[in-house]
């Protein structure tokens, strides 16, 4: 058994996926980048009261390598539901209240890290304090992730432009992780919110350039509405290589299983199902190949105060693994 | 060196002081039994929103047993001083999320137990969810320990009855700590609001006049004005003992050096040293043992938050702890 040194980047509920399924694999060495442009919900509050860096996307990623007792794990995902404290996640205050003690982010989720007892690491993308800005072809700019989120033009209008201020540079530790990789996998997760924050951070493009790994992309299971309407496999791979200046995803993974109709219809006004609109089985030097990876239950335990409604037809973390583990 | 079963009864500064001092003798298997009655500040917030325990005297003894990082410590007395988490201690918010998640309080100091890498332990002294009521001669009724504190007519009117509602009784754990002891330690403390919220806990008085332990108690430096104007050594020993309903207390230990004249002029509004008003060596059973106990440094770090102000003639965490240890 060889080990493979595995970077996966994204953010939130996506990266969860991913690494909670790869972590069956014991010769896997796993970093997870984080995106850090979050300022929405818990994590929103606490940026504005606190000035912290956004804790949410780093403490997801640092539940699912956790190796520690259930009871850890519940606790940095618990999330209080009453008084002044409602809608605020443990795990969130754990890494805020760490970095204001440290005046360190990495040292917090260092210490998170050893408390969860986790497989791998957290390294957050960037360690400065940023906010996503994206200017619509209209003329209009959406300041902050949770504007962004929220805005159901997005499609309509067209991006022009996005970048990150104030301007910042890739964390070195993000860098060489990717320069050292065996494996580089991105997404799935929120387009425009998840993975852009991540690519368009000054470094990356170089970064995944440069690198030796294997470069591999999950196609989200559902197109977004508002922000990725109607977007095939072939135009999620175009959209990323736009935003990271350059081509350089070797596979890009998609779904072919069909998800429930009743779903479909269910959700329709959130998003559809990502289809191929080719038969080719590459995209210029991109790889296109073709799972099932859905999975076949439903994500319930959604929190009634979240703001964000989301998708509950899910990429299955064990069958996504799999046929990553088969790539890399 | 032989050990010894040591159980502390207290809550809050006094018993972070002792166990912090006696924590050096590695001889010692340390059990700290809390009072459970507070509800003022972030722990009665807490309860009122949550309907959680009191988490603050358990999160101070922890905190005081923990062998784990500087990092750690810190981490669980960080009080947040912004925004809608001000004045939350992250200590009481971890325990109180992990009672959430766990539905049981003990298991949730037993986490953090582990986490702290604590040496001995912590056991509420009732796991039900009480609170403190006292009745003064006038017929003036006080609910909850918060009013109690806050009071400044309890010297005056007299106390004619104190109890916890509702009904409780001693958790058997303390119960079975107090009757395995070698020594129990009682306070210091807050008089009417850390040592006798546990004197007065059902069973309490039973374990102390049954176990074959040596019960000492340490009197207060200074009293509290409004609450114990006045009173002397003996008087602290006699009013312990009308609480707890039995001349239990085998040694007193209180301090025979007089803090510097600027502090007690600065704090005479709070209260005044605490002295001898006999000259004999044993009231009843009890021996009296004078040492010098006394803090040189000001304790300086006090919360500008806290509501309630606090004392900085302090006891020496271990010229108490040697004293206690050659008695033990």
């Amino acid at each position: 058994m060889s080990f493979k040194n595995i970077v996966v980047i994204g953010g939130g509920t996506g990266s969860f996926t991913v690494l909670s399924g790869l972590k069956v694999f014991r010769n896997l060495n796993l970093h997870a980048i984080v995106t850090m442009a979050d300022n929405g919900g818990s994590t929103g509050k606490l940026r504005d009261e606190l000035g912290v860096l956004p804790p949410g996307d780093a403490r997801q990623c640092l539940v699912a390598l956790a190796e520690s007792s259930d009871v850890l794990r519940d606790l940095f995902n618990y999330r209080f539901d009453s008084g002044e404290l409602s809608g605020h996640n443990f795990g969130n205050l754990f890494l805020s209240a760490l970095e204001k003690i440290t005046g360190n982010f990495e040292e917090a989720v260092k210490t998170a890290s050893a408390i969860l007892s986790i497989r791998g690491q957290v390294i957050p993308v960037t360690t400065e304090n940023i906010h996503l800005s994206m200017t619509l072809a209209n003329g209009e700019t959406l300041l902050g992730e949770s504007a962004i989120a929220t805005c159901d033009v997005i499609s309509h209008h067209k991006v022009s432009h996005i970048e990150l201020l104030p301007k910042t540079e890739i964390n070195p530790k993000a860098y060489d992780a990717i320069m050292k990789a065996d494996s580089v996998i991105i997404g799935p997760g929120n387009f425009y919110c998840s993975l852009v924050p991540a690519m368009i951070v000054p470094g990356m493009k170089e970064a995944l350039s440069k690198t030796s790994a294997q470069i591999i992309y999950n196609v989200n299971l559902m197109s977004k509405t508002g922000h990725s309407n109607g977007w095939s496999v072939e135009e999620h791979i175009q959209q990323l290589h736009r935003f990271i200046g350059a081509e350089v995803i070797d596979i890009a993974l998609y779904n072919t299983t069909h998800p429930n109709k009743d779903l479909i219809e269910r959700y329709k006004e959130e998003g559809l199902p990502v289809q191929r609109d080719t038969d080719t089985s590459y995209i210029g030097k991109t790889a296109l190949i073709g799972e099932d990876l859905i999975a076949d239950t439903l994500f319930i335990n959604q929190h009634k105060k979240d703001p964000i409604r989301r998708t509950f037809i899910r990429h299955d973390s064990l069958k996504l693994a799999e046929a990553l583990y088969r790539l890399i």
